[in-house]
């Protein structure tokens, strides 16, 4: 009988749910909307496993992986995810197995996405590389000799929370300056916001409400030659190379990974961030970490949650 | 027959060798210049290590730990350390296996504290931790899930170069800003000129001249009460604080030990540090990780570089 894991990626607004071979092949899947309950979204989740399995040949279900907004892989439970409804700390891989009892594994959408690009994407076969995932924030997740970094309570990998500026952009998290403030699809709309107050310039994202502009019209802006728009990415990726430079001095990793909507902006995004990474690594270091797309193209949301139980199982 | 390590601590000018048995016990020890001939080098050790064995009972040899700048636990090799004579890329352990043909280990200075203090010191039983070193330059051992962080390369663990202030002090590294220009001895005494370049009020550090001005002058004046002596470990210990903030970001460990001749500052470094660090940190991480001292009193390098023995032989 075919082995398959499903994979889960509980998002504030949605949750998709694949069973996926260890070959990364999505054999089905589905999305549904996230629960403002996690009892209901517990036995939503379990009812849209069970009705996936069903439209397919009979499988092994050899284990679930779950990617969430602070979900801990040690405690297994979500702590004070602010774009989840779930008060409190919820026991999400206890209440999971109520309904199917299978090896259960929690972690953040980071490192869900790192696990992913390890066993389906382009880090196969590498043992210490960084994924950044570049949304509203900029989540990271960490591989040091093949393992994902948790820390001593299942919280390390905040890169984006890392101090790029001193005493820069008011940040969620209550503190200033951190690299999600600047790099991220909400940090490029604060940059471009900046510049246009900077300079008279023509460009054509002054014609776009403030509430209105966000990180793909500046993509687009760019990619048409705009050149506010165009130095908003240099801005972004001159941080982001430093912050990459630090980080690199930590765990020398052998690649870093871009994931996520802003990595799409390709050589806009990537070419100044290679540059500005250059310009500041410590010398032992240079040339060695390459800066590379994802290899996970479709459902990576999926894919990696999936991954988790695969690479858990490859350790043991 | 008892089991001994031999660990071997090459500096710039001497060399440290100790028999150390599992319990941290050094059961004999000698120290020797160390040579500008890499070749007369490992001869001498060899030499001193054969005497050492003779001086005590019968021991068997499980293996040799070595501590040296940039000693790569990888290749073996040391390559381009800036204070030992040794040109280009040295095979020092491959030498070392021509005269004593154990398991042998190579890596630096500070890698080999951070393995000293799990095995020997404070960090027992400990999985997650950081030991910072402070000395000329400051050095860092990264322990994660029990192993040193090593990297792809060999050579992750530089926090020492980890941008601390944008355009700051010129490094010996040849970039601006890395934080042991500001946190290590070296940076003690440069704040100290800086602070005393800054204001005209009375300090005792004015009637040293500026060559002569060392980190221990520094901590003495503090301690009788001097208001520049005490600024400049305010000073230092708000940088390394926000330094270890984000290092906590990174690895999320356990604790953080402070190693080496300016750790012996005491609450002068670690009170302005823990506050810093407390200002600083992401709220998931507050309260979390400690700033110690090293467990690790006498025979820390030697210590050190026999634990990296103990430490691999456990890992298999």
């Amino acid at each position: 009988m075919k082995r398959i894991s499903v994979g889960i990626d509980i998002g504030g607004t949605n949750t998709a749910l694949g069973l996926v071979d260890v070959d990364g092949n999505v054999l089905a899947q589905d999305s549904v909307k996230t629960c403002a309950d996690v009892n209901d979204e517990v036995k939503t989740i379990a009812d849209t496993i069970s009705k996936l399995l069903q439209s397919i040949e009979p499988v092994e279900v050899v284990g679930i992986g779950i990617g969430a907004p602070n979900g801990n892989y040690y405690s297994g439970c979500i702590e004070g995810a602010a774009n989840l409804h779930w008060k409190g700390k919820v026991e999400l891989v206890k209440l999971m197995r109520q309904y199917i009892d299978v090896p259960t594994f929690l972690t953040n959408d980071a490192n869900a996405a790192a696990i992913g690009e390890m066993v389906y994407g382009a880090a196969k076969g590498m043992k210490d590389f960084i994924v950044i995932t570049l949304g509203t924030g900029l989540g990271s997740g960490i591989v040091v000799n093949g393992r994902l970094l948790y820390g001593h309570d299942g919280f390390a990998g905040e890169l984006g929370h890392v101090n790029a500026i001193r005493n820069g952009r008011i940040c969620g998290c209550g503190r200033r300056g951190c690299v999600e403030t600047y790099v991220s699809a909400t940090g490029v709309v604060r940059t471009a916001t900046e510049l246009l107050s900077e300079s008279m310039e023509p460009s054509e994202l002054r014609s776009i409400p403030n509430s209105e502009l966000t990180s793909l019209a500046v993509t687009q802006a760019a990619n048409r030659g705009d050149s506010i728009a165009k130095q908003v990415f240099e801005r972004t990726g001159e941080i982001l190379g430093r912050a990459l430079a630090d980080a690199i001095a930590f765990s020398s990793p052998q690649a870093i990974f871009l994931f996520g909507g802003l990595a799409g902006a390709g050589d806009l995004l990537f070419e100044p961030t290679r540059r500005s990474l250059d310009e500041n690594v410590l010398s032992i270091f240079k040339g060695k970490a390459k800066i590379l797309p994802s290899g996970l193209k479709s459902n990576a949301a999926i894919l990696g949650a999936s991954a988790l139980v695969w690479g858990e199982l490859n350790q043991n």
